[in-house]
């Protein structure tokens, strides 16, 4: 997997590592400010899983925090507070209420596009979280396909503690990721914490291990057990279950045949036959 | 809090309490009928959450009915009998299918019309089940945001005992509160009573309480709290978790973009952030 | 219940009973093949489900595998892949790709269609799942409107492990049957196994029964239940739920109140209402 | 027609006369100022088409201004701009920019909902533009289900012109009441003038008549002929108009049935059978 | 084309012609009555256009009337009201309001699901209406993709003369047909007669020809010529734009991009692109 | 207007000039080629309007073709071929159906996201039809926001003709500039050239002009106009009435609103009502 590697080299915010074969593991590498994040790191966060989405050699990715103490504290308010697009430059005439809202319409925009960059990945992307875990953690969590975590995780929709209602995702996307509408309302109207069981008994998380290298291990395996099947399956199924998301059953249904009327002439649905009957492990060219 | 005490001096169905700063109690206020609902009521009610919804005052609701018995039996079937729109006065020549079903739209149109006036109400709301609460308990309780409850709360909708398809509420949004749609149509096809532990565990309520009394107090310390926060920040996020649950992913964040872009510029984000690094409380302006 | 019980004298793949008044049993009935599906039984399915449909003397439809082993063990592969419409018949110049996805394309539009036909059904419909449920098994007990299961479940979306993703409806629906997200992703995307207890906690399933002649009890008991109900107020739910699903709350507000309209024209609201008052059990006319 | 003649007493703004049987004539009524709105006319707008909408007597409407100068001039800038939610009183510390829009965002979201009265009303409405017809003229009409106008009618969606995207519903209408995307853009973004023959020409109203008497004439006419067909089957055609304009054909043909399950149980259908034999006019009951 | 034409021979109510190479003429064939419609017409309409739906030697189809007098007078009423659902047989305890409501909804969906399989047929049909074309003409004509028309042509939307809202497809269809919302309402809810030039006027009808043979002559000839091109092309063009009909641009766009996905794998653009270069005549495969 | 002739100084395929204040004509020049596009002309075309849409010196655009003979002949078909996605590079292994349909996947969304950027530009953009006008320069023109053309032009949707059914906008956006269904299908199906007095009469262009030099000073004209107004007014405006194509009007009203409730607070209201008071001419800040 010689591409994300050589691709991590030049990377400034990210560290991109190759744990199994055809898995990218991406580390969001701040640690000594608690992985906290400013503009050109969702800029990179956004190169990063662009590269990997069409990356032949990648088919899942894992992604967490570097260090122990957290997945990612979030904004670095102090650093976004002087680029601040409302405030504006110091010393400038302020812009009126339209024109400053055009600023901050094109700045959320991007930032929401680059955070996003994750949930249009074409392969599957698992979530590890642990430590502190607030903000746009949560934002970045609900963008992947599958999030566990580690025991220590302490998780926070913390957007209303810094006055503002949260606009990068975590508002639109959590609601669609856990199943009880209450608990979503309480937790992003109060900004408080909540542990790793709580986020596992309401299934924002789907596996709890007792500290973040357990949790990796058990991200890695999981990854590695879907690099081996056919990515033409894997691939589909992501897309497919999205779609499903956010449009009804019959158009969901069709949106299915006409990706399948394609999908389905790959020469992975014979090989895995093949394997199945042979009692062989597949092998599936790559996509 | 004047506005909504003296408000309800004039009410004949509901009392409206200030049980702390800026959170207004709601009360279901005909303990005697086990806060069974007949038509001024629900026009009441309407009123009650529409003055709520813009009073500067009120920054967080909490609804609960009167009295230990019951939050609400739910629709009065004696007196709703008399008012029948689909059975039409006595003695008088009935109507043909057409011009029968015309007046039964507009009264069901006015009805669900009253309930999700605790939905459109700006500010939070949190809704104490205790005691009974069929019918008409749940449709209220789906308009609310969080919702908790007493140990002794037993639950049902109960529509198909009397005969009819739920129609204010309950089938529309139960489904979209909840992560089992299994346990959505157990309970809504069976009308069969569940209790507090049953509607923690599927996520119908997110806390239950020993008792009433108990269950109220977490109410009103949860609303005290939010009230605490910038009303901007809170009020958007419920904005927004309400349309995202009735829209994709994309229209979501879109949407989410253009209402920051004026809420973004308020005062309360400074003063959330100085407060944060000076470690003192801020205090926000009414909204 | 006359009408079922003579249909079923021409089945050659279900089996269908009647257990109770108004309730009628239907069995995958291959139980040599682990009730593997081929062509002919998808065709029957659709047969089966708009004949119960429509049938007056049928009100709640149970929906099990015949024999101890398995629900479905899914598509017989075997069978399939010698009528693979993507592969086409051997020694025949094959299609070019645009005309080889037409003919995919209108073999999964009317595969999809014969398993929509369990929820197209205007009657509830509980399925059992039990010992080997995987792939289709999915499928259908996804279109079902209540699922409940024995302890000997193992249950998978298998279509992966076979190089494809799931086209006949499990991504279609089971985001929106299951509230975590993060679950569904992980068994869809890893092909993993998964038993009856995983499958109640997160609410796919709701109960679990020791083993399948106390599941298949549990359900014609349900099943009874419901059957005792009015037809319309049934009927009307299920219709409405389905529709909630897949729509917006206004949406769902207004056709709830259009399908009422007509709906709550019925004898048997007064059936109910005086039977609730006499202490009686009322009785409904067909539908 | 006693009902809106009564009502129309009482009436400051509009007047409303009945030219012919069940059919009421409403005027914007303030030639003086070229019937230009402020805010207590669009909130008794809402009142009066409110009640037109469930007065048995009406069946059909036409809507027209008063004079011979105009149909409406629009807002009247100099009564809107004393009163701006934007701007806000004078001499008081101004609301930060989020506060504003809260205020703004209510103003607009009710000035909305009084327009779209017109568009609520059950019965079909007739629109008849003349003379000055700017702004608010055109939101206005486009909330009608027919317009004509008058040879001397001259057109304008002005509102760039006063520095502000329209926000009453023209811009959300007028893209769905006429074929081509290019001319709304040019009417929309240029705010130019345009006649009679052009909006023939485009479609966005049906009929040019010579002046404005004549018009009305046409209109009044138009009227009388739909007031005598069965009000069940215009009302319901007007709704389902309604709903279609904004759904996809799927979800119209559905709701159609929905809508007709109830509706074709009418005597109106057997009145119109037979009076079509016997050649004779048929008579319907009020809806 | 032998196909269509065998099955041409067992038809009651329809001729099925070849009038030229891929094409099929397909003539509603009952012109003693006026072509007007009862059941089993409707019922045989939709068995004709699944057959030539997926008929490999159909490429275009055309739809006209027997005879001279007219396309179809729409409903056989007499025939219609022996067996309308709504009314039920003579002589039998009428059922309620909701036990009716449930007979008329089964019978529109199926009505409306005959109509529609013209809508579905994969191949364009190009319709031509002449003579006498009322009610169900205007429904059926909307299904089809492209519509002209004969001098002699007298259309109307008809049903609200008969006391009902139109349920087949007209109101749901028409609005997307033509571009002046005024004009729509205008036909529909006055149910006045128009002519060939205005329903040209108005984008109804793309062309109109001076009599019915011209008229014939015309779609023929245009269907000769879609026939001789890619059908890879030709029913792809049709799906995306009855796709786009239905959908926002975006989801368009993306379903367009996966359509393709498989739809440009055919050897139809070498074909297209060689025979360009050689200004030959390409010849396309069968779909 | 010093930005885009800058950046127009890098330009390979187009040319940026300023024939007016605030507006800027892009010239596709590729002339000897009849302004035909391969790849990095689309790319190109994505760069340039991009800059545009947020350079605060442009507040209209002009998009014509270089030359008198082509607005664009559409896709170079000849160099597109070299590069075909679907038939891969020659000498090396096919990829199977699915792989080559992922590659055709990816290359189809970015051609439609670089032709996209015309309508993503937050400037209106009028474009001028001439001389030869096919495929793409149907794709292009359904993204600008109005369209007027050369008594010259020949238009048509070709891509049938090449084997493919259009995939970069073409068969999604033109069904919503043009009001007849009929005629849209006819173009789309046939690709038949029609020319400017058709596409005016259809309303697909809202202007026709002798020549292209009389068509682009039109265009120049209109865009000046529009550039002297407020441009918080011209921008909201395009942006509203973008929205409001994709979606039901209650959603508009709602998108307007919230957009609205920043937008108004902008100092270019009471610029335009003073000046207008004044009879000056408004200046207003950039945008």
């Amino acid at each position: 997997m010689a591409a994300p590697m050589a691709a991590s080299a030049s990377l400034q915010h990210f560290r991109v590592t190759a744990p199994a074969p055809s898995v990218a593991h991406v580390e969001i590498n701040r640690p000594a400010k608690l992985n906290a994040f400013f503009e050109p790191m969702w800029l990179e966060l956004r190169a990063v899983f662009a590269a990997l989405s069409t990356d032949p050699d990648v088919r899942v990715v894992v992604l967490s925090g570097a260090g122990d103490r957290a997945f990612t504290a979030g904004l670095d308010v102090q650093a976004a507070s002087q680029a601040s697009p409302a405030l504006g430059p110091p010393g400038v005439k302020p812009l009126d209420g339209a024109r400053t809202a055009a600023r901050i319409r094109r700045h959320v925009t991007e930032f929401q596009d680059c955070v996003s960059a994750v949930e249009r990945c074409e392969k599957p992307v698992i979530c590890v979280l642990h430590g502190i875990s607030y903000g746009l953690a949560i934002d970045l969590a609900c963008c992947a396909d599958v999030r566990i975590c580690a025991a220590d995780a302490r998780l926070a929709v913390k957007e209303v503690d810094i006055g503002l209602a949260a606009d990068i995702g975590t508002l639109s996307r959590l609601p669609k990721a856990v199943g009880s509408a209450s608990w979503v309302k309480d937790v992003c109207l109060s900004a408080r914490v909540f542990g790793a069981d709580e986020a596992q008994a309401v299934g924002f998380v789907s596996q709890v291990h007792p500290h973040k290298a357990a949790a990796v291990g058990a991200a890695v395996a999981w990854a590695a057990l879907v690099a081996d099947k056919s990515p033409v399956a894997v691939q589909g199924t992501k897309e497919i279950l999205n779609h499903a998301r956010d449009h009804p059953v019959t158009e969901s249904l069709r949106y299915t045949t006409i990706w399948n009327a394609a999908n389905l002439q790959s020469d992975d649905i014979q090989a895995a036959l093949l394997s199945g009957l042979k009692k062989t492990r597949p092998t599936f060219e790559k996509l």
